[in-house]
């Protein structure tokens, strides 16, 4: 068995956008820590990306430029394919693909892993590969790190979730400096918090996708995001932040699952939480995760949610754990995490 | 190779006090749901304790009990020994001796980590097992792992934590019922947050133990908690909480460590915190760790720094990770985690 060290781990990323870029500039920055702590040499060796003129942050050998799909996804040279294009399809096509080759996959992409949850573990299953997507809920927080590892001797009990910065932003601002929600999100969009078309944030789209990720993890049930009862926040008036306030609460989009007798039950609603509740002090862009186990408690997970940084943060840790379990020989997954999806 | 769903894995306690109890009731509770989701069968099969006779919420056959330490440390028939005797020994003799007859060992002790970090880890790696203590920081809150695995390509900048329930329950209630430290003191000790010679907490040993560790892992350097300087809570007087509070800050406890040209710098010392940080709103008996990045920026991670239950829930995860490694034969260290220290 080769011994860490001599290892060279080879990523091949698909889309460069901006969380393509921040995966790529933390590992650059920190290549030689990286090194050192896990004794393993990982390479970026090919990046799919059609627009390749764009000004980035990053300097990138034109060489590691393609626009042949399959010069990632089978070739002998690649190891950890990283998907990062968004959107169901190709990406689900193209993980799948991936996994079929023999090689393992990270992903950011929350709309292809709630979508098509129980093929891609499937996929990694069947075809003894690591499959991993810790930055698709919260962004740099490594939640689902959590849930899978350190927590399952925990029966889970509930979630309740502030999922999306851009949400969170609008809401803060609206209740600190008495905005209207179109004001408020005319600044988010103005500090490139919110998209030019926020409805995915706004109408909570992207937190059921979120949502739906994490009642699969913690509970074991597939629900598919667009069963989640939703409401997002277009319809909160400067009056019910008022309202909420001289109640001493906070009005936040909140993403909720609870284990019931009856089953599992789940929503997003905006709450207005006391203000003595951890997740009612979530401000501005952060988001935070509040879990129920029925050993642990209560515990929250607080941090940035989105940035190109953040989650280059858990897109690297995805990379480097699956390195150290294949430098062990033991990257692949024997049994389902969180069991098999009921 | 075993395939994993046929892998009993056999534990033996060291100790058998309050967490015992907790991480035996919890393996109790979930037994089941454990099994489903790792396909591992944990089983506790020895207890090195003398007072078996003592009043516990769990019914343990008398068979399962021992006086003698060695029936656990160098039998072939346990493969992870947890320690939780507390005190540096001979808790850490009991640790060393149990690695090098090639068993797995969890501890939940901080003063035997902090005291022999390096020893500890390097006849983990000498003897080909691994060595777990999540634990010892922040009771059920998953610290430990998410800076050794989800979080390691990042630099590390900073760590502010709230890390001894005890003193952060006295000045809570300061401050929220406007009591006298010893008054205070008194409260904590009749709700049996506080033990009745509360030095260790109230003076900041127990919390140095905790950073030292922290310190370790964060910045890869060893830290002896006696030389980390300690002011503790004693001295915190009415006044000054009242005075805070003119000043919308609170008091609390804080183990502060911050990587700087000059080297690592670090101390603990009661500082008044600005409400709108995320550390102000930690009250009670909770606990959080405030870790910055150089990718990731700001997390924050919050809950239950003690009790049974919550502190068997970081013991019984550290044990699952180590039964899912032995299922795939990779239930080694083959590089330290957190570099070199120096």
């Amino acid at each position: 068995m080769k011994e860490a060290g001599d290892k060279r781990i080879c990523i091949g990323i698909l889309g460069f956008g901006n969380i393509g870029v921040g995966t790529y500039q933390l590992l650059e920055m920190n290549h030689s820590h990286i090194k050192e702590t896990s004794g393993l040499d990982f390479e970026v060796v090919r990046i799919l990306e059609k627009d390749v003129d764009r000004p980035r942050p990053v300097q990138v050998a034109p060489g590691l430029y393609t626009q042949d799909a399959d010069s990632l996804l089978t070739t002998p040279d690649i190891d950890i394919v990283v998907e990062l294009l968004g959107g169901i399809q190709p990406a689900t096509d193209f993980m799948l693909k991936a996994m079929a080759a023999g090689k393992h996959v990270v992903t950011a992409n929350k709309a292809a892993v709630a979508a098509h949850f129980p093929e891609l573990r499937q996929a990694a299953i069947a075809n003894r590969v690591l499959f991993r997507y810790e930055a698709s809920v919260g962004g740099g927080i490594p939640i689902l790190n959590a849930l899978t590892t350190a927590l399952t001797a925990n029966r889970f009990i509930e979630v309740k979730g502030i999922l999306n910065g851009t949400t969170n932003y609008i809401l803060t601002r609206m209740a600190e400096a008495g905005l209207s929600y179109e004001e408020s999100l005319a600044e988010a969009q103005a500090k490139g918090f919110a998209e030019a078309d926020p409805t995915a944030d706004v109408e909570g789209i992207d937190v059921a996708n979120k949502l739906s990720i994490l009642i699969s993890l913690m509970f074991g049930e597939r629900v598919a995001p667009e069963d989640i009862p939703t409401v997002g926040i277009t319809g909160i008036t400067p009056k019910a932040i008022l309202d909420a306030a001289a109640d001493n609460s906070r009005i936040k989009l909140i993403a909720h699952a609870k284990k019931t007798a009856a089953g599992i039950e789940y929503n997003i609603n905006p709450m207005a939480l006391p203000l003595s509740h951890p997740l009612a002090s979530v401000s501005h862009e952060f988001n935070a995760i509040f879990v129920t186990g029925d050993g642990v408690g209560d515990l929250m997970f607080y941090g940035k949610g989105a940035g190109p940084l953040p989650t280059g943060s858990a897109v690297m840790g995805d990379i480097i754990e699956i390195g150290k379990a294949m430098a062990k020989n033991s990257a692949y997954d024997p049994v389902v995490p969180g069991g098999p999806l009921k």
